[in-house]
């Protein structure tokens, strides 16, 4: 039972899937994806079927173990004390603490605010809407990782913080953010997309990736 | 230094303040408390100070070991990784997936949604939104509930998953969410009010609290 693969339920261009699929990729861990289509058939993750799979009716779900779980973070957290090589949260507790305060900022602060079911609510001001999350809690970012940051958002080490902040700049690109004022952010985040596990796990080489976004 | 009291900057009705308030209390931590307040001048947490100190604007903020952490679980998992006893997490792994899984869902799933920040972007619909949210998010943690609750939220132990229902469900009341279709909440939430450490870190205990308020 405990040899399954794990079974990934993501979307491609969910933002929280991505930060499951780059630690899955960092890990070595090898899995099946199903997809889960947000927006077909009103959104497949709203069917009975995926309800009780996972009743927070959210991508990501991860099956491993025996166990369903949700929550990105959550997810990403059980597989570091199941799979702890390589860690993806310093040794040093201050400095897990700065990388759970910018994951948590990015987590809770700015993508609950600009998701897909908080964006269907704002119909016209929907791209006003999302910009003013992402841009708001940019400002503060670029503010923290100007003292944390290394080669990536906290030393030189990837950790969970990256896992979150490269989807929030490519949803932040997508809802054309002008990234001007963000240097930190955007050298971070350039340094991190040249590695192979956030390749492989970009939204644009997913199985369930539309031919015309393919990269 | 590492002697210096931790100080925790705080609103007395911030449900995330009073997660760490727990936190602080069932650990046995004595600390400063700061009171911001969120309203008053155009809200405290926006001023050049208070930004100096912590670029993200809100509270809880904690000052502690020479370090400033924000985020409430940001902060909670510091304190458990310094001050192990009593253990907020369970030892067995799957277990504190479904903790984290509970935590996440409402520090990223619903409490953000339902802030001060988004709640002020709202006029005149802003109770209708805060129901919805609080609804749709208790709703899924409802039925989780019914698979991982014993006493508390998952088994008979308290957890970081507590720290995060109690203010939840106070600020559903507040919001006038019919707890009705709750039963598995209302339990919870019941048994971990008549615990001290809930109890004394409550928003109408606190140095802020408004007399008005005050229990």
């Amino acid at each position: 039972m405990a040899s399954e693969k794990p079974i990934l339920y993501s979307y491609f261009r969910s933002s929280c899937s991505w930060r499951v699929r780059i630690a899955l990729a960092l890990k070595g861990i090898s899995y099946d994806l199903v997809p889960v289509n947000l927006i077909k058939d009103g959104g497949q993750q709203f069917s009975a079927e995926f309800k009780a799979l996972n009743p927070m009716q959210q991508v990501p779900a991860l099956k491993i173990d025996g166990i369903t779980i949700s929550q990105s973070l959550a997810i990403i957290n059980y597989l570091e004390e199941t799979h702890p090589n390589p860690r993806l949260l310093p040794q040093d507790p201050k400095k897990r603490a700065q990388v759970r305060m910018i994951a948590d900022h990015i987590a809770s602060g700015i993508q609950p605010l600009q998701n897909l079911s908080v964006l269907k609510q704002m119909g016209e001001k929907k791209m006003e809407w999302a910009q003013n999350c992402i841009t708001s809690g940019f400002q503060a970012l670029e503010q923290i990782l100007q003292h944390t940051a290394g080669l990536y958002c906290v030393g030189d080490e990837v950790s969970v913080a990256d896992l979150c902040l490269v989807p929030q700049v490519a949803n932040a690109e997508r809802f054309k953010v002008d990234m001007g004022p963000y240097p930190t952010i955007t050298k971070i985040n350039k340094a991190l997309l040249e590695l192979e596990a956030f390749k492989i796990s970009h939204p644009s080489r997913q199985p369930d990736t539309p031919a015309e976004l393919r990269a």
